[in-house]
């Protein structure tokens, strides 16, 4: 049996200067949109745990949903509701953490529709007009009576542009992160000069690899599934397949190319919301809704790098850029790398073991086509502790100065940049932390 | 900064109670093979490093290497010798521990084949009649001169059949081991009554998820690779394609479905060995060849098993058993549970966190054409303690005996079975550990 779990005095120290960094003082809300934060006892503390979004106009809304074949109950019921709204005028959206919903089989399901049904009521939209979110421990049945209560009381205070409203809200959704993740941004779209804001919300610090496709209500795929949740949130004047392309854009550098422990959850969901109020009746150009896209492609990165900033027992924010001679190669690399029991370890252990990089470089599961020469490898390690290129057309650079290994690896923040040469041009990101002691006290007993 | 490394004195009292359990007082040699250990320097202790095999007689010789990119220098040197001689006349197998000797350029290959030839020279063999495995940090230089001065000590140093030989060899080859690996058994040709010995060593615990070809010296296929290391050997009379084949035969059960961490390394060895001095001039008929590859397969499982006990940081021994559609697909799928992070610190901290098994199962990259359904899997755990169904046909057995549940966890063996149903009959094992803190005490500062 391992040590009782406690978050350490350093960790909660660095979690302190972390949410001051990467939070906002105050996070305005988009226009029409009010949020609240509730307590309903399924935590067993008295920790807020359900968060309900209210938007005063109908939303066009687009979501990605994991490709886990064990999708959650919420994740099916959302995806549904997206299905039979076609993305438009959804009115709610809400979250619940300490429960996921997940492998709760037919009442599982119906569980999770009876809280789309009891968000509506409790916001005053139509029926169907909302989505539902879950996270915590999966094969436990949501306690009803609680959500339902929390429902009630959620309604009763939705708090209207409430510059606090938002942290509240983002903390509800956290389980086993550390501070609550959130952004608001004032943003223009460039062609018509509409003034907009762009505020969202994730969660996630373990089981944290998503791997979710954007779902797409006007074709009959199958998504996947992942446990990080969040919710982005705006008054630009979006149209549902502009939602939907943009979401699909914004993901490719944020939350689908961060992992934690490489564990793939069963809920995870990303879902935008544009309620159009800050310019109504308007149909946004083509130039605008490119902008709009680039901004929430940044914007998700920011949140989701928060994610991995306060993976569970992580010390290190370690960015992994590979360039690779295609996308999908660049992309296994990238994710073997990051997902490297051993690279991760030595990482916290601030060992310049760089053979370890090249070995997860070697085992990725490289998709058929892309071929890759060994001896055309290069590899840098820098950060603000300087850099050190280690190996160069697969021939190491000896010898390693480990003085300046030491103070690259020193650093809060690292980057490991992998060239596969062969002149390779395509790119792929990759976030992730290191690997502690932590990690593994934080989940082996995790549920009690 | 983690704290110092130093392996517990729980894991030290378990460690010499599985060595007692695991392995043989005594390890008798079959016929005509010599072997010798010793200490070079390599390592920074005064320990052994160094394992020199010699067969008085010439052996045909199968293996099977790593399908990593970055094939370590000695895994390329001896596939070429196994190219030049087409798996006949091997008469010596050198295998250092300390330096991996991968990753290390053009330099690091000379070296390999420096480390060749110098053991042929200890053992007055041939020029290429010999094979070199190595194992240790990756991206650093082989000591040479240390490495000769070994050799040279060993050659002259070999034991003939002494039963104590296997186990410091064993010893020899060591790295984060904590027990050494080797196993010997008599045992009988069944046609022709020939009686045999059939004796191997290995190592292993850290960097292990093997996923080795048999290298196959009439085609010109490249192997994959990973670090654990292991010779077999015999004095059945084995004609070299038979080697290949039962060696291939026997990776499915064993060192191919292992897992401690997930990473697959760049020096994965498997070498089988056979000199035919059981029954000189004779040829093995096709029944008794059938019967060694069976043989060979129990012998490999057992070996490779004791690497899963010996796993870095290890508290639970734990077979995952997958019934699904095709193999492919309950290989990935027995692959995926047995890597997860999340199934590995619930099972160290004994805690019933099922949902975390069948999240596992889901996000299995399982190969394309399999079809699965979520509806149709179920998911028993047993040991000795006991025996729960907790998911069948994908609806959760509500409630959980959670007093059964512990009694199960408690075991230090452990079954994971998963049925995904819709008339599956293909089966794979994987053979995995728990993870525990002690995992990444050992691997932050695994160089110091």
């Amino acid at each position: 049996m391992p040590p009782a779990s406690a978050i350490s005095a350093a960790a909660a120290a660095r979690s302190l200067r972390l949410a001051s960094r990467l939070t906002p003082k105050s996070a305005p809300l988009p226009r029409g949109f009010e949020l609240a934060a509730v307590s309903t006892g399924v935590k067993k503390s008295a920790a807020l745990d359900l968060a309900l979004i209210h938007s005063t106009a109908p939303c066009t809304a687009a979501a990605s949903f994991t490709q886990n074949l064990f999708q959650a109950a919420p994740v099916r019921v959302s995806r549904a509701v997206l299905d039979a709204t076609q993305g438009t005028g959804i009115r709610t959206v809400a979250v619940n953490s300490g429960c996921a919903n997940a492998c709760t089989g037919v009442e599982g399901d119906k569980d999770a529709q009876k809280m789309v049904d009891l968000a509506c009521e409790a916001v005053g939209a139509p029926k169907g007009a909302g989505l539902v979110l879950s996270t915590g421990v999966i094969g436990q049945r949501l306690q009803m009576e609680k959500i339902k209560a929390g429902l009630i009381k959620a309604g009763k205070g939705l708090g209207n542009g409430e510059e606090s409203a938002l942290k509240s809200a983002a903390t509800a959704i956290m389980t086993t992160d550390t501070f609550p993740k959130y952004l608001s941004r004032a943003l223009t779209l460039p062609e018509s000069g509409v003034g907009f804001t762009l505020a969202g919300m994730c969660k996630g610090a373990g089981m944290i690899h998503p791997n979710m496709k954007v779902h797409d209500p006007t074709t009959a795929t199958r998504p996947l599934h992942a446990t990080m949740l969040g919710v982005l949130m705006t008054d630009a004047p979006l149209a549902a397949p502009s939602a939907t392309s943009a979401l699909a854009h914004a993901l490719g550098d944020s939350f689908n190319c961060i992992s934690v422990d490489g564990d793939t959850s069963t809920n995870d969901t990303i879902v935008l919301l544009a309620n159009g109020l800050a310019a109504p009746n308007t149909a946004m150009s083509a130039t605008d809704t490119v902008a709009f896209a680039t901004h929430l492609r940044t914007f998700a990165r920011d949140l989701a790098a928060m994610i991995v900033w306060d993976g569970e027992g992580a010390t290190k924010f370690v960015s992994v850029r590979v360039t690779a001679p295609t996308e999908p190669a660049a992309r296994a690399i990238a994710s073997s790398i990051a997902t490297s029991p051993l690279v991760k370890t030595a990482l916290y252990g601030q060992d310049a073991n760089w053979g370890r990089i090249l070995c997860a470089v070697g085992y990725a599961s490289v998709p058929d086509g892309a071929k890759l020469d060994a001896g055309a490898v290069s590899l840098t390690v820098r950060s603000n502790g300087g850099e050190l290129k280690l190996v160069e057309n697969g021939q190491p650079k000896y010898p390693i100065d480990e003085t300046v290994a030491s103070k690259i690896l020193a650093e809060e923040e690292i980057e490991i940049v992998v060239d596969m040469g062969l002149g390779s041009k395509a790119q792929a990101n990759y976030y992730t932390c290191d690997f502690s002691d932590e990690y593994v006290h934080i989940n082996a007993d995790y549920r009690s």
